[in-house]
């Protein structure tokens, strides 16, 4: 097909898709004269890929183009991919320090060595096949880290309820990428699923809460506005 | 206390604190002086609550003020507070269209309708006491539209789970907020808890994606780098 037809296929313009071609994340189409080219399936494919990286993913193009790298590499496990997919949207929420003020910096280190270990301790409770300084773990020591420094370390003993409901999202999660059959749909529903089920859950979270906070403090006062 | 404890004690700056005095989300100290004024406890709970929805959730100037204002109504019953902070912390990601191109509104439309009464029968379906039309019930619906406009609708089967999975979660985030006692600290804890609870979360259902994947792809390779 015609750069136009791979264009509205995807409804991705067609000075991006040139640009993705430049940046080496889309290769070339098929030259079929000095200045048109001709573009298969296969760029269809690797389009809902990059957009899906990166407008749901957030990633940027250099991120892109070293999943994509994966991807292409025959040699990798699929393991090996989705983590490579998985580790490029770790959320990056809670990761700045909570003060401007740059005050209060060894405390904080000391606070991330705590946290570091109380999720070593989870990963090695729960059977967790993961590395112990693997980003999401970090992630996770960081989370745990900004709590402390906000004063709510306490909020922390919610972790093995947290950790319970993560396991039984993550099986759902797996069951949904498990069904994909191409390497680039494995690793397209990861970040799809990855980002947008963080945002599916946030808001489940969110609506559970208020029905939660309800029960508890609303006095039955049901659907009032 | 002087104003410069008060920023001793909180680690927010002096020139910051004055700035959220003339914003009106601090009251000002009693002078003392035509140039000095005095800081009570209550200034300290109340910057670490304006800290906490700034830094840690992430809120505006404005959306502050807001709550802070609900805060300050006695007449505001405790589930209501709840509300209005944590609808400011509603989840962001997926809320922009995919494309960057304008097209397929109409389409775009047809989903989010669509994703809507899917949202509204989970919430029956669960007995959740909250109102369809809510901004939590919207950002689900958000997100789901958003599955569907990358391909991936069939995503949304994990639904049940997920739910399952929240109102756990939320069950352990209630719990922990009703131990508070001051009507600052509950909302503060709400703050805190629903987004360093996301990021907490991600951050373990990344971890126990990586389980479930290695169980599932990577053949027992178990730990290896």
């Amino acid at each position: 097909m015609r750069i136009g037809e791979l264009s509205r296929r995807t409804g991705v313009s067609v000075p991006t898709i040139k640009f993705y071609v430049r940046e080496g994340l889309l290769p070339a189409g098929r030259l079929t004269s000095p200045n048109q080219a001709s573009y298969e399936e296969t760029h269809v494919r690797r389009l809902r890929l990059i957009r899906a990286l990166i407008d749901v993913g957030g990633l940027s193009v250099a991120a892109v183009r070293e999943v994509i790298a994966a991807v292409d590499d025959p040699g990798r496990p699929i393991h090996d991919l989705l983590g490579e997919a998985a580790v490029r949207m770790v959320p990056r929420y809670g990761a700045e320090p909570a003060g401007e003020d740059g005050e209060g910096g060894g405390e904080e280190d000391a606070g991330l060595v705590a946290a570091r270990e109380r999720v070593d301790a989870l990963i090695l409770k729960r059977n967790w096949r993961c590395f112990p300084g693997s980003p999401a773990a970090e992630a996770l020591a960081v989370a745990l880290a900004a709590l402390g420094s906000v004063g709510h370390e306490r909020f922390a003993e919610v972790l093995d309820d947290y950790a319970e409901a993560a396991e039984r999202v993550a099986r759902a999660d797996l069951d949904y990428v498990a069904h994909q059959v191409a390497r680039e749909e494995l690793v397209e529903s990861v970040a799809v699923g990855t980002v947008l089920g963080d945002a599916l859950f946030a808001a489940l979270r969110r609506l559970a809460q208020i029905d939660a906070s309800d029960r508890l403090f609303g006095g039955g006062e049901q659907r009032k506005e």
